[in-house]
């Protein structure tokens, strides 16, 4: 089979930069082009330096995109909405890194984006890009939408529980902590190292537009109430979800393992990590730095019914560029874990 | 006024380094002795770097501990217990930072500590030290147990309110973050430094004991429903706890102001952290690292009744040494802050 | 005796806040006006969140800055040379914190900054701020300028040396390391938090500015070799010398001790640091963070005539505004530790 | 071609584990065995958690040990000379990652560790494992020992100079900044977290034991001067080798550029960087963590004859199981670069 050729639109930020690094690696891939605002005619590995001697690209203006087999959209939040319509002529799959089409309703991007999207009738051609939930749809689609990262681990640790019915749905509590990189690669006041470093700061106690997706994708469709609150680390890479659910009724844990067992138990990216002892009894994301796992681990409160969900992952990988080539792995008909195979490092 | 004279048994650790640091810069203090089990005879400085030059004393043995005004214990947890009564002969008063008896009745030590206190008939003879809520008698007992952690962040974060009788106490959830120092000097491989890096480990998803301190000062003596989870962060320093409550009705922002200006306007360790933008809108605690301030900040989520409230303190001076010092200046009749003036390191 | 009023002109910055720390907390000092371009009417505490009600002022603007005692100049290198002459009508005595008075002659700029000094015949007029070489002529000068912060852990390290005329000067290394806040606090690239992370980063292994304030020191004038590197760590403070250097003899390490007790023996603010064992054997910027120490250890090449000489200093403290606050102390007749007794931090 | 069977000694160390992650994802190789003396029954996913799902065998005992086509020695120092003769019996080929057989001469032990080596006659018959310089001797020996950590960053960085014949080699200074993971997996004071984090700590000023490797590498069998000198960093992962070499003739920059061009121009691990501008003008190791690649800069001081050498490795790969697994490919007739192929995170 000919390789895949695919482009990357809007490729010097960091997703850009994982996903480029993810596509150089894989076997039936060829990038063709990777095109950037500010670098134009620059090396892509001057922006990425980890990819020296490894991708020989320079960087393409957007205007001078040409055809090719499968699209990734990383532009900035707002920006694919505009262009997607013309970008699409390019290709006949789009895989699409930004916010702009993972929520389904117009209506939702008003309330937690405060703009007016500016393509709604084309809202409900994107599938929401977790293949864990929506495998059959993402291999079927042209468009797909890569889910956000903070969203990703709050809906992969709780969509199970939610869909077997034990969830007191009222006072759910997702507690996010999140890594300096998800911000991005501008720089502002707020990831100014001397500053940042060694911070823990509560940058959204409410309001975080992530929890739109984890609200939809846990309500399939209908509104629910979700407490999410995210609190920024000092580390470069992952999220940790603490999510904090109450049982409708007292489940024993091995019903838990059950529920995630049914969910999860034949997915290539998910592992239950639930130790009896060690360092290692719960899911922490520095060891999923570079890869595409999910780790999951859960904890009942013996003098309570609240169970404790753990989930993390990187989010630059199963959070962003990781998640996009499994669901163009999907798409092309690719065995779903091609290109994703890196195991992570220890100690790191 | 002549000098309190004051000793510090079991001063080898974290807490005890920290209370020297503040003991030998307090200007109504004499420090007459420090013992340590490890390096009796050696130098107090060989063993605290920090305080090269500042002081000059040996480590001496608990055996040849004399009397003196005031006796600070930092004795391992369990350990108080058993040598109270002997080491309280030395001293008419004393600050227990410890664990042993923080809690009032002897079957929370069961229960949340899994050992049969040895002498519960001293567990009332305690006053719990947290002086912005027991100032009084703090200042009247001779007896003093210094209060947990991240127990002393929620307790600050939450007593307003629970005062106040806005919260629907049943979901209340109280989400930990904890530096490494917490875990004191004696290495383990929770934290070897390759492994702790970067770490977001899960330690206590449930049954953490501070809980027990937290429950008997919001319950104020009666049993109550307290959702704690703690989570390791590779801070050396800092508490910080996120505390999601639910209030029994939609108070708006101002009233929440008001009760905790009541509560804490005129205490001089408690700042109301609540900025309208910029990055400090909320409590950090690497702006507290070596103070004994509580910074306290809260948002309220526009679209349920939640509530977040978010606390911050330095472990080892406001959880710990600096609080033990603050109780002391109650005790003995200093000024409530003597000692405790230094500011914090901005950029750090 | 009455307070001294001081000023500071160009407070918003790093050295800025930490002068603002210290003066706030000094025995005999009152702060009269802080100013700073961008933040005129703002809270001081805004930009310095850790003095918060510490200090109340707001930032005035530069031309409304009021006559006072004695004015520090904290503004960009290159500001103050041409405004100190119009400022100095404000203020009997100036300490300026920046680059732009610290080389005695106007050609060293041209060749270390590459500009051509606007107030060469002002350059004799200040005295070089290093109270430990300088003492004398500090307290006797009106106007000081305050060393750099390579160059203060630098020259601290090897005046003495080269004064005993012990070193074969012609190969000394001096390798620094050198921490994030050093860069101020204007964002860019080389401090952004996911790139400047766990970096080491070789920013300037030959041409540093602050190697022509050593040249100038060690060489008392006249023109000397000198091999200086500095390499970018991601401590937010702190900056460790490691001075190679070659013996003309082979002196035995007591030899050593002598010349550096010499030197430091009644000095307040440098510790000979050496120990047999131990983790603090040497030298550690971490146990300085805020205080005005120079920690300073050796250690003998048994193989080769080369000597290991080790400093450790706080960049924003003893390489910056504890400095300026020792300069002050000095030239106002204040004991010269007044204002600078933290003892720093352990563990941190 | 049937797989290389190899099995690993000493499996559950630092390095060990990397050679697990690397050997795992060969496409040439299988691991039949890994043995610990601590961890024997127990799965190795428990102690290298990286690899759940992708290693399913639990650790065996050494004396479990099987015939297979090559084994790795990861024992601790020290151990390698007393077990070599026997388990040589196992395999026809060996690799060890200890330090036991990387000098050749038996007096070099006894000056540099301290110990009388047991089995000084098999010492020439191991080669230095550094393919870059021995590769057609690797390829051909069944014995390889492979190099310490800094000492392949110090030799791949000086080697094409000191061969060029261009360097006063008198007063060679490198000045090394190493990581956390170097200490192995032993917990010390010297590795807790909270006296590790953020120390710049100069454990070993003189007396390395790797520069006997660089002595002997840069010598080529002829006693030199070195001037080695170590700083423990904060950083888990990598080696920054700060190398300053005096230079016969003052060389320009292109005919230095040529000599590394000469001597690694065709290296797959090695490159050369040295940008004119930007973050990454220079070598460091943070790019390079999880990868084989050796990066190498210089800058030429205008003002003297310096030229500054930097080279940046990952210790525990290029400077560990990396380099191993680069000798095995040799050894067994693989590509060179097989299951060697990571290029790195970033940002990270």
């Amino acid at each position: 089979m000919d390789n895949l050729q695919v482009s990357v639109a809007g490729g010097s930020g960091y997703a850009g930069g994982e996903l480029l690094r993810l596509l150089t690696d894989h076997p039936g891939v060829e990038v063709q082009q990777v095109t950037s605002q500010q670098h134009v005619g620059h090396p892509v590995a001057q922006v990425h330096p980890n990819l020296r001697r490894r991708v020989r690209l320079n960087f393409s203006a957007l205007v001078d995109l040409r055809p090719c087999d499968l699209l990734f959209l990383c532009l900035p939040h707002g920006e694919s909405m505009g262009r997607v319509r013309e970008l699409s002529n390019l290709a006949p799959k789009l895989v699409d890194l930004s916010a702009d089409f993972r929520l389904h309703r117009a209506d939702d991007y008003r309330r937690w984006y405060g703009v007016e999207h500016t393509a709604p009738d084309l809202l409900d051609r994107f599938v929401y890009g977790i293949p864990e939930w929506h495998r059959e749809r993402i291999a079927a689609s042209p468009w797909v939408s890569s889910a956000g990262c903070n969203a990703t681990a709050a809906i992969l640790a709780l969509r199970p529980l939610y869909r077997a019915g034990v969830v007191d749905p009222g006072h759910t509590v997702v507690d996010i902590k999140a890594g300096t990189s998800e911000g991005g690669n501008r720089v502002s006041d707020s990831t100014h190292h001397p500053l940042r470093a060694h911070s823990l700061r509560s940058y959204k106690p409410t309001g975080h537009r992530h929890a739109a997706e984890v609200i939809q994708e846990l309500g399939e469709g209908n509104p629910i109430p979700l407490h999410f609150t995210a609190t920024a680390t000092d580390q470069v890479r992952g999220v940790l979800a603490t999510c904090h659910v109450f049982l409708r009724e007292p489940l024993p844990e091995k019903e838990i393992w059950k529920i995630f067992r049914n969910a999860y138990g034949n997915e290539p990216f998910i592992r239950i990590v639930r130790e009896r002892e060690g360092l290692y009894r719960l899911p922490d994301p520095k060891l999923l730095w570079g890869t595409n796992y999910c780790d999951i681990g859960f904890e009942r409160d013996p003098g309570s019914n609240r169970l404790v969900v753990i989930s993390a992952i990187d989010n630059l990988v199963k959070g962003a560029a990781g998640q996009a080539v499994q669901a163009m792995n999907l798409m092309a008909g690719f065995d779903e874990t091609a290109g994703l195979g890196f195991s992570g490092l220890h100690p790191v």
